[in-house]
């Protein structure tokens, strides 16, 4: 199996799962599933078999609780003795691009710029792992083909809620197809068009070589391509924090898609392996968390009366009556409580947005 | 101003205002209009101008609350001074009939049997009170008369919540008509027509002499009245707590419409005045309460979106958000959560229902 560094962005405050993700401990931090472990521990488990190391990168504020978390990944025996696992804590947010960078560039510092890195979400479940560890193998050797490699997600329904990849036939390695062009999140008519056409999924997988990636910023915001070298050539002398708080706040906000996927793809050199089977979901926002619940249990506490579909989740002791909301999503937490409909869920965020605005900030 | 002995029976549980409602702390004793005194008190309040005397009837289980409360209604200095207000304990709860005939039986023997004795649930609300006070003044002529009086409500929508009266156009008193007979809970389309045609709702209030009730139920329940007539008849005796343990649970579960009201309407001995204009409710459910609710606080921690006519019960330090639920009702206590919608309202006892079989009686 070939293999890759990998890299975890762990940031964002998953606001569309509000109340049960907060600012303070957003949802990769969280056990959204029931397993025992936070989307982030499931995450490193679900890299370990292909990486040679795993670095995450989050905020300052998570440090603490990322560290204590990735150890007890590390004691729980379900990683490959000696694999290195380590986090790089960001000053403050300034978007994936940044956070992709800064550990993508430390990577080449001790691995080389023919080192593979392959960045993957903290805070995706993905059930079926034989096919995804097969779209990475696709990627990795797309990757050490010289392209920026994605993973595709094969459309289960025409989403709106994600961006879409268009492929060409145009194979570059096996598995792997040149990429047109990325769009943004489409209305639903456009949606059901893109999957008719065979578009996948941008799932904000990326694998690439640091290479790829540095050439790549340099071409295209090479303001930021200087500040990360800047930052990285003080990484671990005593000038670290300063040069760190100096630079670090001058970095653009800009997302990785902005600023390398999409000039990328108009220069050709983008690839896609599609990921199929693999029940992939982004547990984006309740109604893809609904999809990984069970029934809620006839004899407990949580009464449903003529609601099918309602998704249901509270503290172990309390009662909970629904009646006649099917496909209800009824989130209580000792201090918050959201209740909307599976179809309503992508606006839970307006509502956090209304909580802040109205100065609420102790529930965000 | 006409006067009467006002009895009022203060028992259910109110299920279907759970989780506000308990079977511990009912609807009866709580604030549930936010004026700062239970629906109880404010009954009190409201009956006292032309009371000569109020006897709450409640069950053993609420006593200490009746009489603390009833202490506070007096200490209020809402009631004229020297009103007698006093409070029977019931052993167990054995339906309207045995209430009513209790505390009717013991006015009989204190003020004799033509005291004009009016029993009012004690979970009602009325805010406006010159066309109850009229309603009550008619009730009163009429039961001087020899009929059993009732307040019925003109109704302001066919629901299918109340039972209705069918009143003649026979006026046996000023105000009062003969009724000629009592329909129970109709479909819709039979409330349409009842409205359509006059009907008034049956509201559960009542006015006659002691001499009136004692008569009928001699004639229709006689061992009801025989029963009665032996526990009063030992009151304040020292025989009376052995008595009221022997006789009490023998006595027959049966509504005091079905005993007394309907076979009376047979015999052409019941009258109704018409209750208009007062706005009252009996704030049987959720969808009732709603509708003396003021709208939800704009800058408050509730925020409501895209949910017009929702109603929205939480503790004051809970944040709550409901997205796109149009006349949703959510109900949000420290260890019980009711989410439904106004049309559903009624079937909240079914949630409690279920509750109580699986076994979770410390949450009703």
């Amino acid at each position: 199996m070939k293999k890759l560094h990998a890299l975890i962005p762990a940031g964002g405050p998953g606001a569309r799962l509000w109340p049960v993700s907060r600012q303070g401990k957003p949802k990769f931090l969280l056990d959204m599933l029931g397993t025992g472990y936070s989307l982030l521990q499931e995450t490193v488990f679900r890299l370990a078999p292909f990486s040679e190391s795993i670095t995450v990168v989050t905020g300052i504020r998570h440090l603490a609780t990322v560290q204590a978390q990735l150890q007890e990944a590390v004691d729980s025996k379900k990683l490959p003795v000696g694999l290195p696992v380590s986090v790089v804590a960001e000053p403050s947010a300034r978007d994936s691009m940044a956070a992709i960078g800064l550990g993508t560039y430390l990577l080449g510092r001790k691995y080389g710029p023919a080192a593979v890195v392959g960045a993957f979400p903290a805070d995706h479940a993905i059930p079926n792992l034989a096919p995804f560890y097969e779209a990475v193998q696709d990627a990795i050797g797309a990757a050490e083909a010289g392209y920026l490699a994605t993973l595709g997600v094969r459309p289960t329904e025409p989403s709106t809620a994600f961006g879409y990849i268009d492929p060409t036939g145009d194979q570059v390695a096996p598995g792997a197809f040149l990429v047109k062009r990325f769009v943004e999140k489409p209305g639903f008519e456009a949606a059901q068009q893109y999957v008719e056409e065979g578009y996948l999924w941008n799932a904000g997988m990326f694998v690439m070589t640091v290479d790829t990636l540095q050439k790549g910023l340099g071409s295209n915001v090479e303001a930021m391509d200087r500040g990360l070298t800047q930052i990285v050539s003080s990484w671990n002398l005593l000038e670290q924090q300063q040069v760190l708080s100096q630079v670090w706040p001058t970095l653009q906000r800009i997302s990785f898609d902005y600023a390398i996927a999409e000039p990328l793809a108009d220069e050709g050199r983008v690839a896609v392996s599609a990921l199929e089977g693999s029940g992939w979901t982004d547990l984006g926002d309740f109604k893809a968390l609904a999809e990984t619940e069970t029934p809620p249990d006839p004899a407990g506490q949580h009464v449903v009366i003529d609601s099918p579909g309602a998704l249901v989740r509270a503290p172990a002791d309390k009662a909970v009556v629904v009646i006649g909301m099917p496909d209800a999503v009824v989130i209580d937490t000792p201090d918050a409580l959201l209740v909307t409909t599976k179809d309503q869920a992508q606006k839970v965020r307006e509502g956090v947005d209304s909580l802040e605005s109205r100065g609420f900030r102790q529930y965000l």
